[in-house]
């Protein structure tokens, strides 16, 4: 694997609370110069965001983030204003209290209503792995696949755990072929980002990968 | 100061994302035992709460929770969906990163369209104070008294650190006389309750009061 295959699936990412729109030109900049797959960054800054960005790099944003309880209309509200802002994809969080009640139903409407919202946009369902027990996470595989949604994310990176490589093959196995997968939280190496594809991601949620190579960091 | 005081103050709080229904009934049923000021739990639940409650507790809720960086047309609909959905209080996070910008008129346009979508319910706004210098956090105590917001709070919970005592005395002394102080994020004993009412606080967030005193717990 090299570099440029790392960069391509990479969504550039700045999701701190303090995040600035200064620091989120750069980011963009810097997506841009290295080709990422996208920017991902806070919903209030998805409109400056993407006229700046003028159809250079996609402009990805979070719904329902990080705790993912907001209420399945805000979460609806929320994906629809950031496309007409001009985001292309959405990385929502489920709602985890429903699943540790197993209230699935709920669940898959919320999934089905986001997905409809959401229709030609790319549309990721982040189900935070760390706050799940494997079975859990094998029935939001077979969710997220029945809902069509592009993509399953491991982790917002604002709970206890990040990304895993036994949890990117485990929602590999479990989901359908429509569905890929993004690993997210705590990516912090070059080596770590090529086993995260190896392992099955077509996408990494990572801060840190451009700053390596930037510093002049290469695959070992 | 007596505990009825104190409970009177409390806002019996369950945020976690992983937060069941059940948990939130428990919640319900513990603040309405104890005399609590509110329950504050997620926006997914309102609905349900408020009907649980049936007029014997009010229901707060978050919005723009916890990072704050929701757009505003987001927290604008997220609020009133709250309160349509039987909230009478809406806690809602400041965007920090327009705070950090200096964009202070980006953030008092929110907090004055807040005001107008919430008006005749109780809304409390969240600075984030161990995100903020302590000038941003006096520029924010002048805004949002002129946005005309009914507390200011000191803390998410879910950053950096809680509230502080003189956090609570510096928004106080900075707030105008139509603003209340609440104080939350790592309350844990009877005694910094009484504290942070002491020094100013006229609600206290906070999920471990109650449980202190069903423990048998009393101020010293």
């Amino acid at each position: 694997m090299d570099i440029k295959e790392i960069l391509s699936k990479t969504d550039h990412t700045l999701l701190k609370p303090e995040s600035t729109w200064e620091q989120i030109q750069t980011l963009i900049d810097e997506a841009i110069r290295y080709s990422a797959a996208s920017v991902c960054i806070p919903p209030s800054f998805v409109k400056r965001a993407a006229d700046y960005a003028n159809g250079q790099m996609p402009v990805c944003t979070v719904v329902g983030f990080p705790n993912g309880y907001a209420s399945p209309r805000t979460k609806i509200f929320e994906a629809v204003d950031a496309i007409e802002n001009g985001a292309s994809e959405i990385d929502s969080v489920i709602n985890v209290g429903d699943v540790k009640a197993g209230d699935y139903d709920l669940v898959m409407a919320e999934l089905a209503a986001l997905r409809r919202a959401t229709e030609g946009y790319i549309l990721k369902i982040i189900i935070e792995c760390c706050l799940l027990t494997e079975k859990e996470k094998i029935e939001l595989c077979k969710l997220v696949t029945e809902a069509g949604a592009d993509y399953i994310k491991t982790s917002t990176g604002f709970s206890t755990g990040g990304a895993t490589f036994e949890d990117v093959k485990l929602l590999r196995e479990n989901v359908g072929s429509t569905v890929k997968v993004k690993a997210a939280g705590g990516i912090s190496s070059l080596e770590d980002a090529a086993r995260f594809i190896e392992s099955g991601a077509d996408r990494l949620g990572t801060s840190r990968i451009i700053k390596l190579i930037m510093k002049g960091e290469t695959l070992k």
